[in-house]
């Protein structure tokens, strides 16, 4: 199904009925509305002007649209912020970030907290019963403009009393951080201070347990907010929409929360924001990457325990990349093929109308600025709108061949310590992402701990600490099993496990870890073997009891296999990366076909898609005709088979 | 005629003499004092000690020299910071900028007015009829080093005074700004914040008005030092010394309260400064580009209305860009004549001794540090002066073939709203500048509005807002127009228009713009036509009922022509600007002539000035022998006609 | 003989023994400790808990370890910067660098200087004559981390405290910093401000002074812990171990205070701290550039007056630099028997186990981590004893025929003004050095003012101002002396001299400068004649009554001498700079031997040592065969003859 971002409040109250009227005829069924409202809905404190919404659901209602009405809490109006600076947050540098655009409060603040439920109370009072209400969206994109962490006062205080139910004790806190390293030792709670504006790097202890009481803060703020909408709409569901590369906390955790997860699906703004090289960024610049929005469908259905929707889908150019170039045509086509192929319940479009004002003026919408007449990516809507109602149901996502166990805390481990400065977890993540898809396989992703079952394939790129749940989990699969550098290489409270590295791990892979070379951009070491290429930025020293499956130059292990359970010794290249997990594979007894690096291929029920994200045409390697689309597939298309 | 800059408070009184008479030896007839000499005029509040000053006038004077006397606010003393902490300046962090250098006050201070028109009274009554007076320049580089922008509290305060002003309601500010995007609506003026210091980027509407306000300032204060003087010193012209690249507030306004404006030219810092590519700035190091003090010489032309100086002539290398060479022998020399062949009254070297102390101390002089020996620079000023005297009066600046109309609110809404990263407002005008003068051209620069009679071609690179006046001009004038992306794209508040872009040129152009692509480096698009090229770093889609001169590569226009009136709908690259300038000065009817990258042509009276920035020589195609310098133009070399 | 760092307090206290006895068995002699340890030692203030101290010491000494008890400044605890904020320094921008790491405090705090003594006092009460005491270390790597200069309240009272003392007058210090230029004028010492946060650059001079200050007051603090030592322990020496290239403080006058100088050598670390290209940091990635660590060695050698240590030698891969790789096989060793080489009395391994906690968890030591298991450099440590133990006393270091003169002074000038960004003080000295060593000879270090008796080359790559006591020993050398540009630019006000550069250099060496070039990169100008290559990012233009040896392509002087005086009017590229000094050489009738960029030699005693970096092997011209390794020296390899 197909949805659109709305903002009634942006435009005349005798626009809205055209509007409504365009959007079904459009295919629309779903409108997101009220996210950033609060100064319209509440001018002054205690001065409520609900009427217009009133009006406006009514008119978006009986044109036949599903409501989901978003809380106004990612933007509080300024006469709050002025009886209460208090809440906006700070930067690293104790800066405040302030009024002024979106997302000027601290998860930390406690007025922030009591003024976040009064809105939302108030407003799911009003709405929570009203029959045009299909569901509700929390807050919007939560860490957004690195908005998850917040370094000031309220920060401080609210870290102390977290650290205090966590260590209980000053001597606990101290012997687990490690503190009698350079005389860091506190005698009181109140003593511990952001691990920020240090001489020199803090404690990487104090900042994970920083990170993680900033994400757990995220969670909880969440959950507030839900249980209150819960309480007066019964009956409907609630997501949040997620950022797309937002890592900063966990999003399993806010998952949880949730009846379904959502995300805003911007594939080529990403592209800026991914650490692609230059070639990589000219090469997709007009289209995207191929797994650029896959890897976050499928990260999200992970997230949503099966259930996820696009809340915001690119139309076209936006405002906010260094670069912002148009789509190629067909791409918004592509994407929503894309993403309703991944499993998305609904793609719903940021935005209905390209707004002439403010700060997103140079963003795209289905309808030209200001004016009821379609853009390109309303006329590509309309066109995936009638081609859904031809194909019918598109059935249910199965459980992929292969898993990745995502690990936020790893994320959050190696920004703070990279050891070598192009450790980056986000991108070794998506490599293997990448790597398997290339392999024509679908993906699933699952937070460490979750079970494992009916996996055949379970990559799991770093792992930093590895739970007793994660162990767990991965000693109970039946799956070939890839761990890669770094996994196990730090207990909870951030120390090397006395075991050594991969600690919890030692056991499953047969391996015990001496030395560790991070590799500066040039360095290289080529791997031979059952698996072949280089090891790039990482590369460890193993000792192994386990089947050395490939070597390094000087005959170190690389791959190590010990039953299911393969260990790589390095951030490989894409050679070595490929030819490792195809090598798993074939142990796993996973049928792989290669495509090019401008083809992916997906299932959904009985259904297979290949996407040619261009510029080379490709004739699919699939059997029979398509029952959309065209076997030999031309740039920018979308083909689909009923096998 | 040539001046020299001169700090008399520098040397010892006994060394006065012999510098006034040595300045008359080169050919030296003005001589500017006074500018930074607060502390010596003023070292206690109302203690003050003029005698000096009154003395070196008055050598000065005697040995025939004119005097131009500059007021002293650029350097506020370190008693009057101390009693008023409110003067110094905030940079966007928030972070006050403090006393030790120059420039260290904010245009917003009520408290600095108040001074500066005490100490400015006081001056200008002591000196006004001096007989040795023969102009004033008001303060001293405005905006340099990055100050016509100030982010303190007493900025917010003027600020929020000149929105009362402006919008007489807050419903009226927060419908022009669009506030509700976002629930930025304000309830008073007083709850406007500055437009810094957000979570993400703030309302470009605020922005723009943020800059107005603060080009606003600078003009104001200059008018407030100009009446006073003109008070009390009659019969003689003020000016300011302009700062090259410095965009920062409107210069024309500016140049409204001056009897002729005057800059700083410094060829080689400017090749640092100016976005060129690593290769054009190792080719220019040692001469500078050909266009770049051309282009302010035109620039400030047009400022002061026709009448122009050069305050600042750079005299050997200097010690602020990143690196600074000797320039290549000749080059002052041929720098000096670029200047007078573009209409300057006076070139005036900046300085006369080179200073051994302080922060400029590597900055060359017509002097060796200390001495009273001629440098490089002093030589080639003398031969520059007896080159003068042979040719006479070099006539009268005649109105060029070709306008480029110069926008600096375009400037200011391109650095708010880039949409593509490289899109700078002061490269694209340059590179238009640059391309009429490759064609032999010689161009004026006019202010939009301003009547555009007698031009045979106008060139307008960007007009974001064009406002009834400018659009009067344009369809007032006879000449063939060409514009640039981006024009007439927003509206007064930094909206798009309700026709789309172009706006209030729809009916000239015929166009109607409906998308827009920034193209990230190393992406292109070609264009093929009546002008053809590539596109480059931005890309226009457009509809049209104009005749359409060149197409991009998939057929859509890329230059279209609807009588006199063109439209380039993107970022040209070189060749695709020459081509485009090359069949328009064709339908103007005006006759161009290629010269090499390395030559200019300017004509003044009946001279025709040829330049050879090297390193190959170049045979002039101009008929008859030069009566100064050689047909045959060798590098660094200079020739004049007489035609 | 060797020594390791070791931190009782990290361990349980059942380990000590283990670890003493295996610290014997490996070959270590000493034992550093102590100087992290201030929050054990006094948890809170008055509260003393010294009993572990005692304890650990008399286990390390009853193993026979000597001692080395560094004193706990570096890391005063949190109850200390509780009750004394305005300990804490602050960074150019104002910011308090806050507790969490350590060297958190200001040298200008005298709450710091009170608590220092304090504790230094209390220590070396109890401590200073414990037999196992050989000697003391105060505080750890001043100016590590950038902390030599701080910009805070405390700061300032301090500074102007001791401008009041340097100038005894306003007048005085208005005149020595050219304050009348910019109105900069002070008329009180309380008026004078930090150099920083100005709008643009201050006061050159002022900036030198805050930098003399700054260095002073290290030099000063650093005795006061010194006087308090010798008071409490007589009978052994003291030393600082200084970190690499940290230039901040003159390094010599904090070496007056001590007995022997120490440093803590990371070669590895330092390849990607110093400004090499990329193509040098991938060459030397994982063995370190071969003259990293020696010009350490030969610097601090000059530092303690002939004796110094390697107090903390890199053991493996580090935790600190952008990237750290592991060391080659055999670098460990190489890096200690090259320190033997050039006279340190003990190496001293950084650490004896790997900490798995806190900042340093990925620092390599003697030790795996948390265990009692060598690591790669503990076996590497354990061959080099055994070696050491063959080769008995290794002999006293003579002195070197080369020495080169090292100016603190002359890199904050050239920080304070670059004139050309890539002038780099200390980028051109290691150059020297780097080429001195690839003709085959040892090399002193000397401070300016120094007497240079017995050498007969002496290099003075770069020394800004030429004070009296550095004339005449340069006036009264019989050395072949050669200065590079810049020397003599400046005298102690950092003005210009009076004669021009090179100022009191002019009569040794009959130049006078008179314009000067910052050549961007990419620039160059060829140079010819007795040496030739190519002049880079510097090049002066003089004026001479010496022989001219070399010249520019225009003719122009490139190299002078005049007598033994030489003068290199550039930058010299490689090629320049070798075949300059090998001419120098040649005059000075030192016999040179060019070694590859991979080899290098050093002798002490009747000892010749080589050293090969790698990767080609290497058939040493010297004859005989070595009494350690081999003729044919392979990579990473070390071979010792007996000549």
């Amino acid at each position: 199904m197909l949805g659109v971002c709305y903002y009634p409040e942006h435009w005349d109250e005798g626009r809205w009925e055209l509007d409504a009227k365009r959007m079904r005829e459009l295919g629309i069924s779903y409108v997101r509305i009220g996210e950033f409202a609060w100064s319209r809905l509440e001018p002054k404190r205690n001065h409520f002007t609900f009427e217009w919404l009133d009006r406006a659901l009514d008119v978006l209602h009986k044109a036949g649209l599903k409501v989901v009405l978003g809380t106004p809490t990612a933007t509080p109006p300024k006469w709050l912020m002025d009886e209460h600076p208090e809440i906006a947050p700070y930067d690293q540098n104790g800066q405040v970030r302030g009024f002024g655009s979106r997302r000027h409060y601290s998860f930390s603040s406690q007025t922030w907290w009591r003024e976040s439920a009064r809105i939302v109370e108030i407003i799911a009072k009003r709405y929570g019963e009203h029959p045009g209400i299909a569901g509700w969206q929390t807050d919007n994109e939560y860490g957004c403009h690195d908005t998850t962490v917040s370094w000031g006062p309220e920060d401080l205080r609210a870290f102390r009393q977290w650290l205090r139910l966590r260590y209980q004790s000053t001597d606990q806190l101290n012997e687990a951080w490690g503190s009698v390293f350079w005389s860091m030792e506190v005698n009181s709670f109140d003593e511990v201070e952001l691990p920020c504006r240090t001489v020199t790097e803090p404690n990487p202890a104090a900042r994970l347990d920083f990170w993680r009481f900033s994400s757990d803060q995220v969670a909880a703020y969440d959950k507030m907010q839900v249980e209150i909408i819960r309480k007066h709409s019964p009956g409907r569901w609630i997501t949040h929409n997620f950022m797309g590369f937002v890592l900063d906390f966990d999003h399993f955790k806010v998952g949880e929360n949730l009846d379904l997860a959502s995300w805003d699906s911007y594939p080529i703004g990403f592209v800026e924001k991914f650490p692609f090289t230059e070639a990589e960024r000219n090469r997709w610049a007009e289209t995207s990457h191929p797994d650029i929005a896959p890897f976050h469908h499928d990260l999200y259905r992970g997230v949503g325990r099966g259930r996820f929707w696009v809340m915001e889908q690119q139309p076209g150019p936006v405002n906010w990349a260094p670069w912002n170039p148009v789509p190629k045509p067909g791409m918004v086509r592509l994407w929503t093929w894309e993403a309703l192929a991944h499993g998305a319940e609904v793609v719903s479009y940021f935005r209905w109308r390209q707004a002439p004002f403010a700060q997103e003026q140079m963003h795209a919408g289905l309808n030209l600025p200001g004016l009821d007449e379609w853009s390109v990516g309303g006329l590509e809507a309309g066109a995936v709108a009638e081609e859904m109602a031809k194909l019918g149901d598109l059935g249910a996502i199965g459980k992929a061949p292969a898993a990745i166990v995502f690990d936020y805390a790893s994320y959050w481990s190696t920004k703070i310590q990279p050891q070598g400065r192009d450790f980056r977890y986000e991108e070794l993540a998506f490599r293997w992402y990448e790597a398997l898809r290339r392999l024509g396989l679908d993906v699933d992703f699952v937070p460490p701990g979750a079970p494992l079952d009916g996996y055949r394939l379970v990559a799991v790129p770093c792992l930093m600490q590895v739970s007793d749940a994660a162990l767990a989990a991965l000693e109970n699969t039946d799956a070939v099993v890839l761990y890669g550098a770094r996994s196990g290489s730090r207990d909870r409270f951030f120390r090397i496990p006395e075991n050594l590295p991969p600690g919890p791990l030692a056991g499953l892979t047969g391996n015990r870890l001496t030395q560790l070379s991070s590799l500066r951009p040039g360095i290289e070491e080529g791997v031979a073997g059952g698996a072949s290429g280089h090891a790039i930025r990482w590369r460890e020293y193993l000792e192994t009891n386990a089947e050395v499956l490939a070597r390094f130059e000087n005959g170190d292990p690389a791959l190590t296999g010990k039953g299911k359970h393969h260990y790589l010794a390095c951030w490989p290249d894409e050679a070595l990366l490929s030819s490792t997990l195809k090598l798993l594979a074939e142990r796993a007894g996973i049928e792989v076909l290669d495509v090019p690096s401008h083809i992916r291929i997906r299932r959904r029920g009985n259904l297979v898609f290949a996407f040619n994200y261009g510029p080379e045409e490709w004739t699919a390697p699939i059997k029979g005709d398509p029952i959309l689309g065209e076997k030999r597939l031309k740039a920018q298309q979308v083909a689909v088979w009923r096998v």
